[in-house]
């Protein structure tokens, strides 16, 4: 790595088709990111961090095709980013072992990931308990310098530290520590029903989906009961919201004004929505659909990125294995 | 693997180089064992558990040669059984992942390995936590049919068990369900202060040590304070118990009565006891540091055995891969 270029990574989770929420506020700025010149992005699909949750063939390889085509519809450059399969460089699950023999079981039960799932603990499996060990281990195999987070993954990256120094205090510098950088969630889309836009919470709009799912997904989104005559309240207008996000300030200032003048539907609105979906993302639509319909493709370009990352892979594994003594 | 051959699989601890009472309760008769007809032998150096405790590459290595010299000393043939170190197929961590997110958290917390340390909290580390999944990582990865194990071992085969149901109750029948073999511990060889003879108790019997170091450790064993003439009593004596597990039937039945009709000191049976073990196990202690002294030919037979051993382990990883959708 060139002592100018600052290597980035970013875990990408593969738990369904990346929705609006995620495109727009972290495939897009993702991407804007790794086009500066001075760093190296790592990006990867995790699909070992998946299976605490997926245990089905079919949705484990439609999730992480869907996920690939999306962010290379939305302009991933893999000859840029080295952009590749979690499970592709298995070796993440060895450093994992070492790691975890560095940690204190202690304070991995204090992990937010478990601690938030502790009153159902029935449902916690151990994979999930060790998830910010193997995230460790995700970014320390590759030497990365910067991790993008948001608030709420900032603790994952301070465990990383810590293993890192606990393990330096034995055996000598052998790993980068991590920075985070810190991404301000300026982008949050809400869902359908106004709540955080999430799989989870079933109130996606799936920009991806056929015509018809995504007017019924854009046709459910709650609005007020004003009359079509009656003026209204964009500010607090979860419709208004998500167009906001996709139309041009021009065109946002203009519905501003429809707002408030009355004299418009919410109908009319959706309407101009998903004709704005359609256009804006025409393109990524297309070749989202095209690289789905070419899975051979996808593989091929996840395949040169894993080529790529095993390469760093082997060598901090190697420093590893050296000093524990394998 | 020929239908009529039974597959058994035994993971070595490598905390030290084997002491009597390994040599006595494991090697030889696992040695003995492996030779029948009708068996597969898959035995491993478990030098990823060992990480768990020993943070030093010098001991890490020493530990892996001397227990693999000590092995081959007492007539391992690496050309019927399948002899490896667990580190050379990290196959065994990718597999571990899998199988955690198929336990859950509550369950493993109730594995002894965690739960007799829970006093000490603050010296657990995750590993530690960990080390029954990989175990069980270890057994099903080789299709392993019998595994033969001590009572307080019993829970991992259970525990393996366990996972590999809750596997196939969503994927339907992908590993061999391991049947354990109860190990008798009919060689509960005593240490010198007359527990159980143990690394960790400082009272081991080294028979591979220098004739000095040897016989300082004999010289410990503690006695009755018995004078020469008086007689002494055998059923109760640490030194005589050690001494009928190398002496013959013939010669213990003499030293019973030797001890029935006093005069003889404990000073002189020790020195009989030194000269058994030099002159027993004269060719083990030659073979042993040759090994010692060839660490080359020593990683020449364990690479030859791994490379046996990951052809199983691909083939059973291809299957799970296959199954999970990787």
């Amino acid at each position: 790595m060139s002592k100018n270029l600052k290597r980035i990574l970013t875990g990408i989770q593969s738990t369904g088709t990346p929705h609006l929420g995620n495109i727009l506020g972290a495939i897009i700025p993702a991407i804007n990111f790794s086009k500066q010149n001075n760093i190296e992005t790592f990006l990867f699909i995790a699909d070992f961090h998946s299976l605490t949750q997926i245990k089905d063939a079919h949705i484990m390889k439609e999730n992480t095709l869907h996920t690939a085509a999306a962010w290379l519809a939305f302009g991933l450059n893999p000859e840029k980013t080295i952009f590749y399969r979690q499970s592709d460089v298995p070796q993440v699950t060895e450093l994992a072992w070492y790691l975890s023999c560095f940690y204190p079981f202690s304070r991995l039960s204090l992990a937010h990931s478990f601690k938030d799932k502790k009153d159902r603990l029935d449902d916690i499996n151990s994979g999930l308990f060790n998830y910010p060990i193997l995230m460790a281990a995700d970014i320390l195999l590759y030497d990365a310098e910067i991790i993008p987070v948001g608030k709420d993954q900032l603790q994952h990256i301070e465990i990383t530290r810590n293993i890192a120094n606990r393990f330096h205090t034995l055996f000598g510098k052998t790993f980068i520590i991590p920075k985070d950088y810190l991404t301000e969630n300026t982008k949050l889309i809400t869902g359908t029903d106004g709540k955080k836009m999430s799989k989870s919470k079933n109130n996606i709009i799936n920009v991806f989906a056929d015509e018809k799912i995504l007017k019924k997904q854009i046709n459910s989104i709650t609005t007020s009961s004003n009359k079509i005559e009656e003026p209204k309240d964009w500010k607090n207008c979860n419709l208004f919201n998500i167009y906001k996000h996709i139309a041009s300030e021009n065109d946002s200032k203009k519905m501003k004004q429809l707002y408030e003048k009355g004299g418009v539907g919410f109908g009319n609105i959706k309407k101009e929505l998903i004709g704005l979906i359609l256009e804006k993302f025409s393109d990524e639509r297309k070749q989202f659909n095209y690289y789905v319909s070419n899975i051979a493709e996808v593989e091929k370009i996840l395949s040169k990125g894993s080529l790529k990352a095993q390469t760093t892979a082997n060598k901090v594994l190697g420093r590893v294995r050296k000093k524990l003594g394998y």
